[in-house]
């Protein structure tokens, strides 16, 4: 867009955009270096800009969405809270399926809306709209089309039931059968034992009506297909109650999302119809022989679970949303509070002190990076679906394929970390006032907490990408063929060698200044733990371990470290290609640039033990310039902290924490909210057994 | 004692020990090298073995002490809970005040045994017991007795009373006034305004009735004496009414230990009796006149605050008693979930992996680890609260209390931030079931989680232990005294030069296991941090940065790796020594020596880049030495882990985990804990707002 066009419309846009109020915080948005206004509009564009205002307004307005920080609800209460506040959602319609198909970028968008609202709601509402009906659709054919129909009017409710009791991350060890019986047209649906019945199932716990189950195909020659899709009814819409053969229930508290119902279910040979078999990689006639458009089963085992992809590309954007409110909470907390100075009567707001920015603007730098990234990837996945919605079987669609699936394997495992150890630093940084359940820090985490484990353990999850990087390199070996992926994240590795050789080339604090040197020493690690990663394998496999074993013996400390160092760097690369962008504002790319040279040299100092090692650095100097300009840009950025967060934080409404108000009136909003609780100034109930009842010293201790 | 005495007795404490039922477990049980019993009865010895039966066998055998794993509680009902069950606990008068002086582990042991249960528990009883009623003990004189004996038999309730809304840290800038009135013989006790209301103080919420007030002391003459403690009334012991003037009430929800009522509290001038003064340290005559013992201010406020040091020896072993349960869920759920394997039938417990050896098995060497130091802190501790209380006013008296404040300001964070990670850790590495609140890994992290930021927030108090550090080290560079301390933590100081010169000895994986390697290579860091601190202020003062700026422009990367450098050290070179001990009985050592040897090693592993830096390290080789001897370490300590949390856990009743019982019979437990949830089968009580009331899809579109 032409530059005058460009600042019309910006000028028009922020006029949409409600000032902040005025207030202690007025004196670091003063200071910023850049509006922050241009900085949402610039981070959000005009249309999600929209939606998210239209839709964070209906919440605000709408009794049903009321709350209080801090709040005491019992489970029952916060799950039906929950679902009277989805069902309001259907009323509001935010996104029609035709708005979401134009614009797969506004499902993100609501996503983060609701999340941050509260993510038992996002998920409660996604489970059923999304997860159940998007994969009735996509693995289904027109005969299931009426399962999604009943999930878009409410008249059933969904939920995706893979995990069993004891088995979670090995899909492919599942137990529960389903086997089809000619005669009837039938699947009975069974599960054998208890420790294979399905678990962790959100909305299965009390409201879900259908559940899409994973189950071992049987046909009636006993062979068995592996596992596929059914959709199985399990209450009854008409009255929640459960139909017969189906003990369902509610698996009970949570760390956290406590508004989403976790169920589990047993299964006693249920009969279900044979047209209930989600048939897109498998069906069965009603004879009863087995059909596939797939030769290899492990290609259509591939191929049933390919529908779950997306679900790491969402978590790693949750992740971050999380990530943003407790920063928001956290510097606006440190810009208000005062705590000593160098005069007894003049105390400083914490955020001056060297050690808070240090504590926290590495993670705001880590936000924005995460932010460029979550968006970036997601673009990615949304291509990649298109394509395969049209049938692209090409190589390349294939190797897209591969390697979003490498990326999202690490994404969700670097976001979901980020996140978690971000907001206990946040959490801590704010004191004890951190600690009161009514400014959210604890709620953020525990709700952040099951993105380190769901949809894969992280740890585990680090292997496939681990696999990815090293299936290139023996490609290279082997054949001697150019590395070039889709999305160009491995394309650097075809400069292995001259990469290895080269080292640390900043001279100054100023040098470090640039994203450029962290990229370079990036592009070394990842080489470095590549060649470390397959010379271990080859180590272990040459003393004879088998692949299973010499795999799991080179995960510490190699592969492991290898598949972080990968995705470090693809973040890290797609946040420097941003900042110089034509695309960016000019007036944005001081402050991105800053943050983008943070968020490479702080998480490049978590290797730096591997640089020293490989010699990619040598001496006292290297660390001490890297140091020096880490707290550098903290001190440079501790004056923009304020607007970065104003240009990523919802309203105080949606935010909900007394303490990271955006007026900043950090003691009379919290002392308000305290003096409003409930009961806050009343005698306890069980005054009398203070009062009266007293106890006598030492009568049960004859007991003893 | 000669060894056959050691036998015999040994013998008879093993048969007071319960064994453990059979089950899953009994394979690693069975490959241990060594009996879990006689660690046991190591660690405890045996009179500290019969109390925690006494305790355990009691609470378990009461109605008022049970419930249920993940049961959802409103706050009203834990707070009752609690009470009664704080009640209770005087009737059972487990340690009387006695044999509580006659043996102050025993308080120890009895806080760990409430702990285990409920913190809150043991905050509220030890809040009340020990907090309120031994300051008062220490800080007043015969005159404040009235107010202890109120307190034994439960007339009284107490709450210590020193932070502020506005003000944690820097308690100097507390705002609370108690001005002295002649006429009256009174002081009036005040709050300026609602930012200087009494904060965060335990007990306050709801129960407390009297509160010792910390507050500036002002004489007639308006002249200030700056923070004394004073008795204040504040409800009405007979209806737990608040008193006039005084608005008291409870702060809501917290993220944990929601048994304990925490309060605030605004005087509006109160009058209490001049007598109401803790007159140890200053006194008012009646006529208005200030009197001191002491001539330096400084010297006053620090003997004012003196009677809290204490309360971070006491956390340090609370992080750890949560460091050991959340261990036990793991480690036995690691050793009984199955997942993957070299073949498809053919699963491995979780705990044959590598990865989840590295993830848990260093934690449970620093639990260890842990164990020593905080006993032997609170040895030190013991020993230095008795010379005080025989009034020693010597010289080493007063380097012992400095050298006590060095270790406890850094004891805490590395006792609470070990046990952060490591709870955090075991939550993932339990997977999805880490994540159900029955399994109490929530419950840990967030009881925990205060340990990090109260009593002084760990980033802040980590100064006080670089100061005393960089104050020996000045004064050996001014006067060219020898470094020597009444615990000899920083003798090694003294061959400051020489350990400086030193370097990396190991030549094989075999020299690492002995953790004498680690030892040297943390005394090398301490002085390489001290040197470094050294420059670094000295380079900011001479840059003309006044001593506020250079000392907080120090912390990172400098001060604070300094501290915890100091501390890391002090808790493994007392592991390493005990492991040496003629006490610690021979058929232990191996298997404790190789906990110390990964405690060091790992612990050491995250200074692996300055070790570097510093060339005490070069070259790939070592790093490769510390790592390959981790692992193997860690291998070698899988089949004795399980024992190694035998000993150190609870009886199931306590531990309150499913899938951490004894039995390890993880999924029956599981499953059963499950299906007596409360309302786990029923359908919710608002089925009706699915079945009915359905919602009219975009019918509030037309409002947005």
């Amino acid at each position: 867009m032409p530059p005058s066009i460009y600042l019309q419309s910006l000028k028009a846009m922020k006029q949409e955009v409600a000032d902040l109020p005025s207030g202690p915080l007025d004196v670091y948005r003063r200071k910023a270096s850049f509006p922050w206004k241009d900085m949402l509009i610039f981070l959000d564009g005009e249309e999600a800009m929209a939606l998210k205002q239209r839709v964070f307004t209906a919440l605000e307005n709408d009794p049903v969405f009321s709350r209080r920080p801090g709040e005491d609800l019992p489970l029952e209460k916060m799950r039906e809270l929950t679902f009277l506040r989805v069902k309001q959602l259907f009323r509001y319609d935010f996104l029609t399926n035709d708005e979401a198909m134009a614009d797969p970028w506004k499902t993100v968008v609501l996503n983060d809306c609701l999340g941050m609202f509260d993510w038992s709601l996002a998920a409660k509402f996604f489970l059923s709209k999304g997860m159940f009906a998007r994969t009735v659709a996509s693995s289904g054919s027109a005969r299931h089309h009426k399962f999604v129909d009943a999930i878009d009017d409410m008249t059933a409710y969904g939920c995706f039931a893979l995990t069993e009791l004891s088995h979670g991350s090995n899909t492919r060890a599942m137990r529960t059968t389903a086997t089809y019986e000619p005669s009837t047209q039938e699947f009975i649906i069974n599960s054998p034992d208890f420790e294979a019945a399905k678990f962790w199932v959100g909305n299965l716990g009390k409201t879900a009506t259908h559940a899409l189950v994973l189950a071992q195909l049987y046909t009636a020659d006993g062979a068995c297909h592996g596992l596929h899709s059914f959709v199985v009814p399990v209450r009854d819409p008409k009255t929640l109650l459960a139909l017969p053969g189906v003990l369902v229930g509610d698996m009970g508290k949570k760390l956290g999302q406590n508004g989403l119902d976790n169920g589990f279910a047993l299964f006693h040979n249920v009969r279900i119809p044979r047209e209930n078999l989600l048939n897109k990689t498998g069906d069965v006639t009603p004879a009863g022989t087995y059909v596939t458009p797939f030769q290899d089963p492990d290609k259509r085992f591939g191929a049933s679970l390919g529908a779950l992809s997306g679900g790491r590309v969402s978590i790693s954007r949750m992740a971050l949303v999380n990530l943003k409110l407790a920063l928001t909470v956290a510097i606006r907390f440190s810009a208000t509070r005062r705590q000593f100075g160098p005069k007894d009567d003049q105390e400083l707001p914490v955020l001056e002190y060297q050690l808070q920015q240090w504590r926290l603007i590495p993670y705001l730098a880590a936000a924005y990076a995460l932010e460029r990234f979550s968006k970036s990837l997601f673009g990615n996945f949304v291509e990649f679906s298109m394509r395969q919605m049209m049938r692209d079987h090409s190589d390349t669609q294939a190797e897209l394929g591969r390697e979003l699936h490498a990326l999202a394997c690490s994404g969700k495992p670097l976001a979901s970390w980020t996140a978690q150890r971000g907001i206990q630093e946040c959490r801590e940084a704010c004191g004890g006032h951190g600690y009161l359940a009514m400014n959210r820090l604890g709620n953020l985490r525990d709700d952040n907490d099951p993105n380190c484990t769901y949809e894969g353990d992280n740890n585990v999850l680090l292997q496939q990408t681990s696999n990815y990087l090293m299936a290139w390199m023996d490609a290279k070996r082997r054949d001697g063929m150019r590395i070039q992926s889709p999305l160009h994240t491995v394309d650097f590795l075809d400069d292995f060698h001259q990469i290895r050789d080269g080292g640390f080339t900043a001279r100054t604090v100023d040098d470090c200044m640039d994203s450029a040197v962290a990229l370079a020493a990036y592009k070394w690690l990842v080489c470095f733990h590549l060649e470390e990663s397959h010379e271990r394998l080859q180590q272990l496999r040459s003393l004879g371990q088998d692949d299973f074993a010499a795999r799991n013996n080179s995960q510490v400390y190699y592969c492991r470290d290898l598949a972080l160092a990968y995705i470090e760097h693809c973040c890290l690369q797609r946040f420097h290609e941003w900042t110089r962008d034509d695309d960016t504002p000019s007036h944005l790319r001081a402050v991105l640039q800053k943050l983008c040279a943070l968020y490479g040299l702080w998480s490049l100092s978590g290797h730096m033990a591997t640089l020293y090692r490989g010699a990619f650095l040598s001496g006292k100097e290297p660390a001490h310039l890297i140091q020096t300009a880490i707290l550098s840009l903290c001190a440079q950025l501790k004056d923009d902290a304020v607007g970065l967060v104003d240009a990523m934080a919802p309203p105080d409404f949606i935010l909900n924490s007394p303490i990271g108000n955006a007026d900043g009136q950090l003691y009379k909003n919290l002392w308000s909210t305290v003096m409003q609780g409930h009961q806050a100034l009343e005698r306890p109930s069980w005054w009398k057994e203070f009062c009266a009842d007293k106890p006598v010293v030492g009568s049960l201790r004859a007991k003893l």
